[in-house]
This record gives C-alpha cells, sequence and structure tokens, in this order.
C-alpha cells in the first residue's frame, strides 16, 4: 500500500470507527510486554497522544517486536477495537507491523526517562521526539499561523524587509557583520584599514536588528502592513531570555495615533492567544501540567499565583491597565518592596527605565492584570518615536504580562519632518545615510504608529517554558550555532 | 474624529451606499482641474482602484487645492455620490479636506508619468506608491498567506531553520560569512590563522542557503512540516532571475515516496495559484495589461504565446505532464532545434544537466504544459537525494513552468544509512560535522521526501515581472544594500 493511504493518529483519535482497517506510521514510544502480548505506544507527531497498538505474538513475529524499541520507526496495519486498558478508548489490534527504520537502545539518546533540558538542547535535533518539544513547537505553529490570519483578515499585507542591511540606525544593539571578504586576505585602503568598497554590497553590512523602519516605508503607501520574520543581536547575553538570532513581528499602520496602536495591539495579543487555547487544547493541557510540576520544585517565594493556562486566561479575559510611565514611577516610587529597599534597582528619579523586576511588581502585585505604560522619557526611547508636547516624553508604550514582563515594545512615529530631524542631529544619527527614510515625511507624511513583538518570548508565556532556548528549534547563542 | 472612523477605499468600493459621509485617508495619485471643479485621484493602498475626490472650490479653499498634489497625504470628509463620469459608480463629493503631509512637485520624485524601472528601484522606497508595485506586494501578501493556509489545513507545522549555520554541507553556492570580529584587529591562531574560537559561535559561521536538513529532523518527529524563510547565496550574478537574498518555502514530509511529493507539489502550486486568481482579481487585471503593452516592445519571436492571466490558468488547469530525465533528454535529443543547432548548449550525452533554453522548450513547445521532470543523473544533484535502482540516477524532481523554466526542485530523500554514507564519503561531505543529520537515519529513519519553491521567482511567474529585483521590496544584490 501507498504511503498516502496511512491514517495520521490525530484523525484517528477524531473519528475512528471500531472495526475499520487503519495503517498507522511513526515512531516507538514506549513498548511492553507480558507473556501473552505487547502493547507499543506509537507517536507520528500529528498530536500529543499517542496510540496503543496491541501485538499478540501469534500474529507478530518475535523478531519485529524485539526492534520495536524506543525510538524506532514502523508501520503498523490492523483493525481498530475498543481499548481493554484505561488512557484510550480504541487501540489498534496490529495485524502486520513493518519496521521502517531501527533505533538501537544502547544508541538512542532520547530514551523513554527524564532527561535534563540542557542535554535535549544538545540533541536538539532529536528533542522533537519528546512530548514536550513536540507540543512547543506544534503551539509555535499555531501561533504563527493565527499571526498571520489576523492581520490578513484586517487587511493588512505581509511585507518582507531585508536581513541583510547597510544602517544600523534604531541603534538597537551589537550587529553581526556580514561579509565575503576572505578574512585571512583582506584587501585595504591607503590608510590601511579594510577595503569594504571590495566587499559584496560594495559597503558594510549587518544582519537586521529590526524591520521597522522598511515597514513605515510599505506603510506609507500601503497603509497596513506587517513583518514576521528573523532580527538579529549580537549581544554576548547567556540568560533565559536572550537569543542571537529570532523572529519578530511589526505591524506598521498609516494614520494610527498612540491610543489606536494600543487598541490594535491588545485585541492582536488576545485573540492569538484565544485562538491556540481554542486549536491547541491537548498540547496547553499537557504544557500545564508540566507547568505546575516544575513549580514544585521551587521555593515557595518563588512561585507563580497563576498556572499557565490561569495565566492565558488571564489575559484574554482581562482589559489591559493602560498608565503613563509617570504614573507607573509613581506606583513604584511609593511601593512597599521600594520602600523596604527590596527592589534591586530602587525607583529614585523620574527618567530612568524600568527593570523587569518593576514590571513584574505592577503587572503580578498593584494591578493584577496585563499593563500597557505609555509616555516613556525620550531620553530612554529610540529617536523616531513621536514626541509629545511636554518636550519631556515621547507616544511610546510597552505591553506588561505576567511571568514574563515587556513582550511588545512600540509607539506612534514621529510624522514631523523638523522634530524628527531636530532628534536625529542631537543623538548624532546620519541624516545623509537615513535619506530614504526622511523621505516619507518629506513626502506625503501621515500619522502612523507600530509595534514589535519578540515572538519566542510570546511562545515562552503561551508554552510557560523557563528558557528561551526551548521555544526555538534550533538556538543560535554566544557559543552555540549547531544543527 | 479618530483615525479609526476612516473608511478604507476597498471597503468604500465594495459597499458605499449612496448618501452615506465617509472620512477617506491617502495620498493623491493625480489632480486635475477645470474652472468649476477639482479631481483628486485618492489611493490608500487597500487595492488598486483610486477613488475620485470632487472638490468644489465654494467649499475647499484654493490654498488647500494647491497643496493636494501627487504625493501628498490627505484626508478627505464628504458624503458618497453617483458618478457623473465613467470609470467609477461612485465619487466622494468633498466636504472637508485636510492636508496630512505635502508633497513638493519640484522634488517629489513618483510624478505622474512613466518612470524606469531601475529609476524606481533606486527610489525603491517609494515605488510602492505606484500602482503596478502596490498590486505586486498585495499579491505576495496573498501568496504567502495561500501557502501557510495550505500547509496548516493539511496538518503541517511550520518550523523556523536557522539563519546562521555552521554548515553549508548543501554546497548549494557561495555563502555569506557572519562575523563579529573586528575586522580592523582579527585575532589569530599561531598559525598565523584567523581565529574563529573567538568569534561569536566559537567558530565559522554563515549564513544558510537552504533550510531543508533541519526541516528533514523536524519531518523525522513531526511527520509533516514547512519552512518559510530567507536564504542567500553570495554569487556574483547581476541577472534578472538572481537575488543575494531571498524567501523559500520548503515542506518536508515522513512517510512519502518521490510520487507523492510530486502530487503535493502539484496540488500545492495550483493551489496558491487558484487562491490569487481568485483573491486578487483587480491587481492580476491591472498586471495582465501591463505585460500585454511590454510584451508589444519586444521582437515578434520572443513574444509570449500566452498573456499573463493566460499562464496562470494553464498552470491551474493542466495536470502536469511526468517524464524522467532520460526521456527529456530524448525528447531534446531529437528535437528540432536541437538538430539545426538553435541550442546554446546542444543536447548529445545523456548526463548532462538542463539549461533554461531546454527547459522552455518542453514546456512551452514540446508539451504545452506544466512539466515534472524526474529521476536525474545522481552526479547532476545533492547527495541527500535517494539513489535509484538503477545506480546511476536520483529520485529528484524538477517541476518546469512557462516562461520562468525551473519553479521547484527536489526529491525523495535517502533515507537509508549505508547508502547516504556511501555517497557522502564520495563527495568528501564530513561525516563529522554532519553527525545530526545522519542520526536521524541511524534512529528510527523514515522515506521521507520534500521540495523547494523559491519564493521570488512564483512572484514572478504569478506577476509577470521581468526582472527579480522588482518582486521583493528591497532587493539585495552585488553591490545593492540600500534602505
Amino acid at each position: 500500500m501507498a504511503f498516502k493511504d496511512r491514517t495520521k493518529i490525530r484523525k484517528l483519535i477524531e473519528s475512528a470507527p471500531e472495526g475499520s482497517q487503519v495503517t498507522l506510521m511513526g515512531w516507538v514510544r514506549t513498548k511492553r510486554s507480558n507473556k501473552n502480548v505487547t502493547f507499543i505506544a506509537l507517536n507520528d507527531g500529528s498530536c500529543i497522544q499517542n496510540y496503543q497498538l496491541v501485538a499478540d505474538p501469534s500474529r507478530i513475529s518475535e523478531e519485529i517486536l524485539k526492534k520495536a524499541n524506543t525510538g524506532a520507526c514502523l508501520k503498523a496495519q490492523g483493525r481498530v477495537v475498543a481499548s481493554q486498558g484505561s488512557g484510550q478508548s480504541t487501540e489498534l489490534l496490529a495485524e502486520r507491523i513493518d519496521i521502517l527504520g531501527e533505533a538501537d537502545p544502547e544508541k538512542y539518546p532520547i530514551q523513554p526517562k527524564k532527561h535534563s533540558m540542557e542535554f535535549l538542547r544538545e540533541n536538539a535535533h532529536l528533542r522533537v521526539r519528546t512530548s514536550t518539544f513536540a507540543a512547543i513547537f506544534r503551539i509555535r505553529h499555531h501561533l504563527a499561523y493565527a499571526i498571520h490570519k489576523y492581520f490578513h483578515d484586517k487587511g493588512f499585507f505581509y511585507i518582507h524587509s531585508p536581513i541583510i542591511t547597510a544602517s544600523d540606525a534604531e541603534g538597537a544593539g551589537e550587529t553581526f557583520r556580514v561579509t565575503t571578504l576572505d578574512l585571512n586576505k583582506l584587501p585595504k585602503t591607503e590608510e590601511g584599514l579594510v577595503d569594504f568598497r571590495q566587499d559584496f554590497f560594495e559597503r558594510e553590512t549587518n544582519l537586521t536588528v529590526s524591520g521597522q523602519l522598511e515597514g513605515e516605508l510599505a506603510a506609507m503607501a500601503l497603509s497596513d502592513v506587517y513583518t514576521f520574520g528573523p532580527t538579529f543581536r549580537a549581544e554576548n547575553s547567556n540568560t533565559t531570555r536572550h537569543l542571537a538570532e529570532f523572529w519578530m513581528i511589526e505591524p506598521e499602520m498609516a494614520f494610527y495615533d498612540a491610543e489606536d496602536n494600543q487598541d490594535l495591539a491588545e485585541d492582536f495579543l488576545q485573540y492569538i492567544i484565544s485562538y491556540v487555547l481554542t486549536h491547541c487544547k491537548e498540547d496547553l493541557a499537557f504544557l500545564d501540567k508540566r507547568a505546575a510540576e516544575e513549580e514544585k520544585s521551587k521555593k515557595a517565594d518563588q512561585r507563580s499565583d497563576l498556572g499557565l493556562l490561569d495565566r492565558l486566561a488571564f489575559v484574554v479575559n482581562n482589559r489591559f491597565v493602560r498608565i503613563t510611565y509617570t504614573e507607573a514611577w509613581e506606583i513604584l516610587r511609593n511601593s512597599k518592596p521600594n520602600k523596604k529597599k527590596k527592589f534591586a534597582f530602587p525607583i529614585e528619579e523620574w527618567g530612568t527605565d524600568l527593570q523587569s523586576e518593576h514590571e513584574r511588581y505592577l503587572v503580578e502585585k498593584h494591578f493584577n492584570k496585563p499593563v500597557i505604560i505609555t509616555d516613556y522619557p525620550k531620553a530612554i526611547k529610540s529617536f523616531y518615536m513621536r514626541q509629545n508636547e511636554d518636550g519631556k516624553t515621547v507616544a511610546a508604550m510597552d505591553i506588561l504580562f505576567p511571568g514574563i514582563g515587556e513582550i511588545v515594545g512600540g509607539s506612534q512615529r514621529e510624522e514631523r519632518l523638523d522634530k524628527l530631524s531636530a532628534r536625529m542631529e542631537e543623538l548624532q544619527i546620519s541624516q545623509d545615510e537615513m535619506w530614504w527614510y526622511l523621505d516619507t515625511r518629506r513626502f506625503g507624511t501621515a500619522p502612523h504608529a507600530g509595534f514589535g513583538l519578540g515572538f519566542e518570548r510570546l511562545v515562552q508565556f503561551v508554552t510557560g517554558m523557563g528558557n528561551i532556548r526551548d521555544v526555538i528549534p534550533f538556538p543560535r547563542t554566544p557559543g552555540n550555532a549547531e544543527f
């Protein structure tokens, strides 16, 4: 029989009439035998559930059963019957099993036992065969799909902003250089410096830190656009929250002011989280249990009040609180932890940036709701944010989530050429290099706004994974570029 | 009134009851006046159609109308009325117009006249404000969306394969190096070579040429996956078909053989092209006309038999012909152009690669249908393709389209460890570096297959654009990394 006649386990579980003949293909998760029968739990990645094969030694040879070890790939044909055991309503009475690929139990790294997360990261090519990682990557898929669907349904256009770029105007951090020069034979200028005019692009280039500026160009013609692409930071940060390569979603909208931007971001986040709550029930239930187990190993004072599913419902069911930076600063300054000097970074002067501990205090203790902080001091925000009348603040917003802190950052953009130009001069950002960006303010400028969502932060929030390296298939961090 | 109360032009055209009060925002395409009235064609990017504003000087001041030049951004409030003129059924009787952003007609580069494509590439930040480019990028969006929807609906999972990678195993071409080393102060080893152990990833890294190998890893756990991400080739090719940075879609399926792979690719291409035929009617009609104009400027013998829309229908309505390389070689060898020495690369020996001229002959002259060529000589294909029984060919496929030649390349993958390993040894591909790839054959290997679609080639085919630089917002080619 042809491969395409196989049934996926997800489909089989959804609608498998008892008595039907089916062919399954997948990988063995576990095998257990007694003298009368062998039970094999098969998984094909289509869903979190394994499907139980019942192999009677009178039909299935010992030789085959011996090879049906954890990790082996097999094809099983048989009849769907009501299950005698608990845990499943039906099972497959195997009439024939073929081993497609063996997995030597002495050598196969992913055995049915608890592996450390670090071990699984070192085996990232195989970790997707575990329940946890398969669930994470299925949810990651559904989140990505929900994001495209949300914007598409609203009439936004997906724009591919460039990955290799000659500008680092955002100043968002250290960048990776991109070059085709032979590093062992670098061409030099008369001054003895590297001659980048001989490089592939005839200038210095790096990997993008954000697609926003190019998104703005497109919004100034198509009205509503979004990017969804990889971005890069060459920061030497070995933390559970940083990746050198990560994916960002950056919508940009003409004819939006700061409040429209907040409305969109809130609606968007609630939509995509609702979407996975509806479409990834089993995977989320599994990760909810997993997160609860993890919590138990933490000290009492570090445990979350909310379980994973509770946290997701919390975001979907609560209107986000909106306060200005100045209001947040006042709350924090007068807060108990600040007065009792519990913050690692005490809140004193107006104008200092908020740290994760402050953001979590606001979300998890003070408001007990997702929080949007607006109108930050201009000194701690980017040059392109719209300057408020007060001369001190800009029309920025950060959205804060429980457990994770900032998940979205955005702003209304400065659409007034004179203000933008003056701010760039203050910050010594080259207006010559950014001629194309300034052109959008020179010709038919329009009020506009946008925001950025770090995709892996979102996946972390939704799956409850503590380490960002566990929510992207092949993480890139200092010293790590395997696979 | 708030920005969010504006009506998008697409919506207005779809359902604008005469007499309703609306607010439009967008950019002026053209303005023409007689002594009684001024007509302004406004476009907001939501669709290809402009909406006509009728401005009576008794209501709208001369000062405002003077500023409503091509490229200016404005807000217009008024009443929808039946149009007197041809070209539209309704128009807006303007009661108030505000200029949001001026565009000095002496300086604004995009005037309502024919600009050269090269001029527009140099102004890629503004070219999206033209009808042609806005249509292209809307279609690009719909194609991307259709691709996600197709795979999602079929139970595939979207996988983000890494962009920065330490492997160039595919040997697909020249790569871009990624580094954080200071090129003017490179650290050296004792042997005097660059010490990459001091680089960010503690080894040499480059930009990915394909996500396939990582896609295979995921398919060996989740069954059906696809990637959709940027890939890079540092080839010094200044052609109308090459980009240094382009987007690829690479599905990878466990339990698929070569024929299943062909079936999927054919169904997939027909689906996404049908999708845009349904959802991008106006934009395609515009580009169809544009392509017809272009054809007129070509010499008679270089003109296409089919118009743009005909070509799209041709792909959707014809089953693809499937032939082996050997059959194709025989057809070509015996073809008129080969016998009359019209091919730049004459077809003689079995085993040579097919050129674009041969592919186009098969599709456009011999079969007059899209063609899938299978079972290529192993010497001209990649190491990972499944070896056929004949010892000479592999289970590869290329899909050829009219006008464009190869649009998809794929294969059943070599799942047998011994065969794969032997082939890698023959080709001197390091098995040590590729330990993780070989692990999938060591542990639970499964028959699997996949293919790659160059997204920009697809957009070129669908939009009829002759130069690939015109179907990606900000093209990267040798010497070009502006914006």
